[in-house]
């Protein structure tokens, strides 16, 4: 796989698309998306040719738990961004659970009014196989969102687990939408959200339960910032706002909020570090599936077959074959 | 780090430690579980050392959200196993989240009873460092008290992330326990908990919503068992049990449902095939650790340093990036 991109006959179209998209091709950039959702051998090329290019863009994560009110929010800062000129994509990320495909169908409709405007480009994307191909996805298709010119790219995720959490730190900006309702989500991710939120959105705020909701997540926002752990490359004390975005109420604030950490971000120099960490981050990642890619053919050549075999087998101890296995590959200590 | 072990000073003790262990002792038991659990560099000479022993060792998984009452039907199911005659290993593992770390105190000193009781070993781990070295840790760990001779080893992880779910995937068999008021933590996790539950149990069975609870752990099971994609190496429907730990009731009708899981696994192969599967993964796992850390061991030599700086300043793209790291390293394809 690795070796046939040269001589791979999607190269061409491809690349072609590449340059259609960038010429404002919206069919050609639904496509590529395509590519680095389903990650076809073309990938590489697509993302080498389209390197550089989409600089500016500020990336926005929106996620929290099902019901929260995600997409409500995610269509009314559209709204704004669209009123103050901004152009906006958008990648709503799906998980391919059964039990929720009904719900986000009916959050992309809600879209639906964005639809003729082409200042604004909306794409749903399923995971499909692994935890860590879903976030190299998501990024990929921001980097194209990027590329094309969009100068504000939305991620709305469904959910709270560790996989969310994962995506959200492809955002500059991350949003935490919670509702009076989701009690035991909070506590089950509690750490997790803390650590992922830049700002809190307590929506549904004419609920039973809200200011008690926003006490809470305000008292463990001024813990974690008080705490000797907390990131210190900008003076940031995560803000707990409240919106009814079905009414539109709290969204202008909440875009404040948005723009007040972009600015924190900038000024002290902090996003072009963290976009930094992100790009090691992002090289280890491929590093570590084109190092597995390598023994995956060696194992389909039968070279390594017999080790794994042993080990399947419960006559070697895993320490000891992959010791092997690095040996084979002619892979020793430095 | 990865060559030091035959010199290394500790790789003594870390054996003596093991034939102490093997010996029946439980205070070497308990040291060699912390050296797995802040991953010390004799952990590899060790699981050399106690490989193949306790291969009869049958390992029990119980996750479910924070106040289901995992711990008390632990501690039940602890006290039927030695009604029984059978040795008990339990390791919780606790989320080093400060916001749970005093609940999962208050479990811990509810399980004091079986304290003087030589048949049972309780021991805590927290999460440390990567989510996969947990999951790592906690293997190594389960393959210790197999070694040691308890002939059931229980996991317990408090709440129904996607780490706690890879660690149940160390598991021969899963009970998923929720209460009426994990409604939320269920929406948000679903897909992921009917994947790993083998055995649903609704504790705290007398409150209001428990019968809808049920109903729609039920329906969704036996949706489940029809679908397409069910694993069809054994034929088993998840069973939903009612139970009321601190009472006592339904304990031995869950016993009952976790016995014939075990010998559905085991009549058919399919337990002996599961377990093949995961040594594979855990050597996989294995193999990816090691090579990263030979990639920074380069990286601290600063041989690929200008790489990974080139990615950091976006000068390179990470995909041209990996192939050139993967030349450096010598590792071509097949």
């Amino acid at each position: 796989m690795a070796g046939s991109d040269a001589t791979s006959p999607r190269r061409p179209d491809a690349l072609t698309l590449v340059e259609r998209m960038r010429a404002g091709d919206r069919l050609a950039l639904a496509r590529l998306i395509t590519h680095v959702e389903n990650r076809t051998p073309a990938v590489p090329a697509i993302m080498k040719a389209v390197h550089g290019a989409g600089r500016d863009t500020f990336v926005l994560g929106i996620t929290g738990p099902p019901g929260a009110g995600k997409s409500t929010v995610v269509d009314r800062l559209t709204a704004l961004l669209r009123e103050r000129g901004h152009t906006v994509g958008i990648v709503a990320v799906d998980p391919s659970s059964p039990f929720t495909g009904g719900a986000v169908l009916g959050d992309r409709i809600r879209m639906q009014g964005h639809a003729l405007d082409t200042g604004v480009f909306i794409r749903s994307m399923a995971t499909r196989g692994a935890f860590g191909g879903l976030a190299r996805a998501t990024g990929n298709a921001i980097k194209l969102l990027a590329a094309f010119g969009f100068q504000w790219v939305l991620i709305e995720t469904v959910g709270v687990g560790q996989t969310e959490l994962d995506i959200m730190k492809l955002a500059d900006t991350t949003v935490v939408v919670l509702v009076p309702e989701s009690g035991d989500a909070i506590q089950t991710m509690k750490a997790g959200l803390m650590e992922a939120a830049d700002v809190f959105v307590v929506n549904k705020a004419d609920r039973a339960g809200a200011p008690a909701l926003m006490a809470e997540l305000k008292f463990a926002a001024h813990l974690a910032y008080t705490s000797p752990g907390a990131p210190r490359d900008i003076d940031w004390e995560v803000p707990v706002l409240a919106t009814e975005a079905q009414a539109g109420t709290g969204i202008t604030e909440l875009f404040d909020a948005i723009a007040q950490h972009r600015a924190a971000l900038t000024t002290t120099g902090a996003l072009q570090e963290r976009r930094r960490a992100r790009r090691r981050d992002e090289l280890r990642a491929l590093l570590v599936d084109e190092f597995m890619a390598r023994v995956d053919e060696r194992l389909r050549a039968g070279e390594l077959a017999t080790t794994f075999q042993r080990v399947a087998d419960d006559e070697m101890d895993p320490y000891s074959a992959a010791q092997a296995v690095l040996a084979v590959l002619s892979l020793r200590p430095s």
